[in-house]
């Protein structure tokens, strides 16, 4: 039977800042993405999000970025592979005592904005990554974009990867995300979006900007934590999951 | 037969800051405490430390601090206790995954500059802390200032405690040390210093600022890694527990 | 004819958090005091906070606090009186900088959280902390706790200082603000707020929780920017004013 | 009479941490970059940073950089064009009054590391920066490389710019730096740096690594503060300028 994990980012408020909208997700999804205190998070609120996430039986992933709490880890820092794997490795180390410390175990890593970005498009960086994820805990599973660099560094490493889509961005010809440049990036029609990523979930086909249609693998979800409609939305796919007879489970 | 370990505060250094004179004290030491990120260090330089300490033998510590890089780690900063345990967790996480990285453990834990201070005269933040170490590894040693809040902490949890002792500080009649506002709180002589810390380690005593004497239980001597003297000091003390016969042993 | 200030604490978003209701807040006002990067605030949201009071017509004043980020400036941090002034100065100037780059002036300086809550006590850190405020500019206006080492500092040094009032604390037979670790600190029946801030405006006198009375200066009152009735609550004050004859009007 | 500016980069230190050769690099420039905290520096380095540059009647100029005080501002940093503005206004400012705090003023402006390269080639950021610049204070000068982006910006609005030049790097062709990453990209030695500088500095022509000549203008040029030679070397241009009857004055 086809499955599919549901991810979101968490965690990621910081000191006296909230941001996001924990609580509200949490039911919807089966595996967290918890920020480790370099683009957001701190070691207070790392705790709490894990003892949220426990009680929600969700997959507790680390969530790694780049040292900019103030560009929310968005903005690309020219970072080498050496340092790349260095900060991955400190911050799943960080996040797999504070899970322990909650006596669970840190399940899967995906790398936040930025990092995330830049990876799936460097394979040096992207194996460094992978190396520094490998190197905590060989049994950890990756998270990367569908199709990318993150694919091609997990099987060389022989590390599992759970292939990642969005049921909110459009896809070109070749695979990649249509840029946010374009005015068409975002799919914000609701029903379109499900449709989106119900073919691309339950078919292995994603329609392109372009018409074309092309396999690609879906292992997870990216939902969005907050936004108008965010829990709506994470809603109405997981009723269509339900429909589809497919089943939603974490990695 | 009787054995000493000595600490040494290492990978202090941070980005294109350098500080300290690692690869002199290593040959010299038995017992690493590797900064950790708040106070000093970064997950760079944490691992170059660590890979440091394997190649000379010694055993690694994390040095968990305080969040003030400007500060060093030294201004008292009102924390909580849970703050505290949350960001001792995080430090210990982060040293042990990039020990692991490096094919090693993280064996003793020793807090740092106010940190260290602070929780030597607060029960409270001493329990939070030594709870936070046993929380990432019950088999971590604590490393504490001898008769202080540390130990009662420590053997309160069942934590096994490394007491600490300070070769160029004198101590007051209630096993405190002499509070710097003194111009007698160091021993400054070189000979004193060895002298006073011998008896520690040797007869269990120490000689206060006021002419007596009381217990002292000395597992660890603290050996400072730069200033003028420090490489020569810590040498003289090497050869001096060698004379006695007092093994030179890490934790 | 008797006048009174209305100052609340701005521009203490951070990147991607927001903070604070601002765009509410303002037109009730006449003070701002903008956070300016140590415990909130960045470059460019002091710069979109100051261009918001300017279209306000609400005098700027810089708001410097601990560089304690997670904490919020709310953790006392064992600065030297050196330390307080130097960074003060650096905030002060950063600000300064922000307020040309959009045609205004800073007016006033009132220190954050525990830097306020030190110095109020400290007679050595406010006079550390006006002197580095008359360093910058010696028209500034201190707002200080009224009767604190603050009110001592600026007449000492020959500084104009406005005396803050807080309409919900109560006060001590000293003079001083109830310790928030007592259960009665805080006022929080609106109308007996109310009624204690007209006191201190019109009569120059506080009803203490002993029950006595005492003399104080009431130059400006501190508003509360967030919370359920923070608004509400300035809008009842700004009424009851009015009705009382006293003008709203800037330091 | 042809007279040169020697400019260097000046309170890198931060906190406990100590970086070049402050006190002996003073007696043998005319400018001093001050770094604002961003980078490198702080409050306290900044202000005693000022007092040594007055004790050697050096210029005072601001030294502004990205907010990466682990990469030292030396890692790009993808930043928009309005964030260059606010970060390097808050800068100025900041060390504006510090300037003014120590009885003097500030008098120039040159951006560090990456952000000072990334400007070179972009005039977007070029002219946010000098805007900056410009609301700030008009009458600072503006230090830019020769040739490049920052010259233009600064002509467009009507700024004062000081062309910088470097003694030990090789020109291209096009008058742009030879990138790092070819191996003939530094002038090592001092004698052909020199030669090379006076070319620049006397006839205003450089000669590129394509054995071209082409006209540069060079009105002060970048000396650095550490390294093993580099005092030798500022000494050797220093005696250079003088033999060529070539007077150094600041900006």
């Amino acid at each position: 039977m086809v499955s599919i994990d549901l991810n979101c980012d968490l965690g990621e408020s910081f000191g006296s800042y909230r941001m996001g909208n924990d609580a509200a997700i949490l039911p919807l999804i089966t595996s967290a993405n918890i920020a480790c205190g370099f683009h957001a998070g701190d070691p207070s609120v790392m705790r709490q999000t894990v003892e949220s996430a426990i009680l929600h039986n969700v997959g507790i992933g680390a969530h790694p970025g780049l040292p900019d709490l103030q560009g929310f880890g968005r903005r690309e820092l020219a970072i080498s592979a050496q340092e790349a794997y260095d900060l991955v490795v400190y911050q799943i180390g960080a996040l797999q005592a504070v899970a322990k410390s909650c006596g669970t175990t840190v399940r899967h890593v995906k790398a936040h904005g930025a990092l995330y970005n830049m990876a799936a498009k460097s394979p040096d960086l992207a194996e460094a990554i992978v190396s520094a994820v490998k190197a905590c805990d060989s049994k950890l599973i990756i998270v990367g974009l569908a199709g990318s660099a993150w694919v091609d560094a997990a099987k060389k490493m022989d590390m599992r990867i759970a292939q990642e889509v969005f049921a909110d961005r459009r896809y070109e010809e070749d695979g990649s995300l249509t840029p946010r440049s374009r005015m068409d990036a975002l799919i914000e029609d609701q029903q379109e979006a499900v449709e989106h990523v119900i073919r691309m979930v339950r078919d292995g086909m994603v329609t392109t900007r372009q018409g074309t249609r092309r396999p690609i693998q879906a292992d997870t979800i990216c939902i969005h934590g907050d936004g108008a409609h965010a829990l709506e939305f994470a809603q109405a796919i997981r009723e269509r999951f339900l429909k589809e007879g497919i089943a939603i489970e974490r990695l």
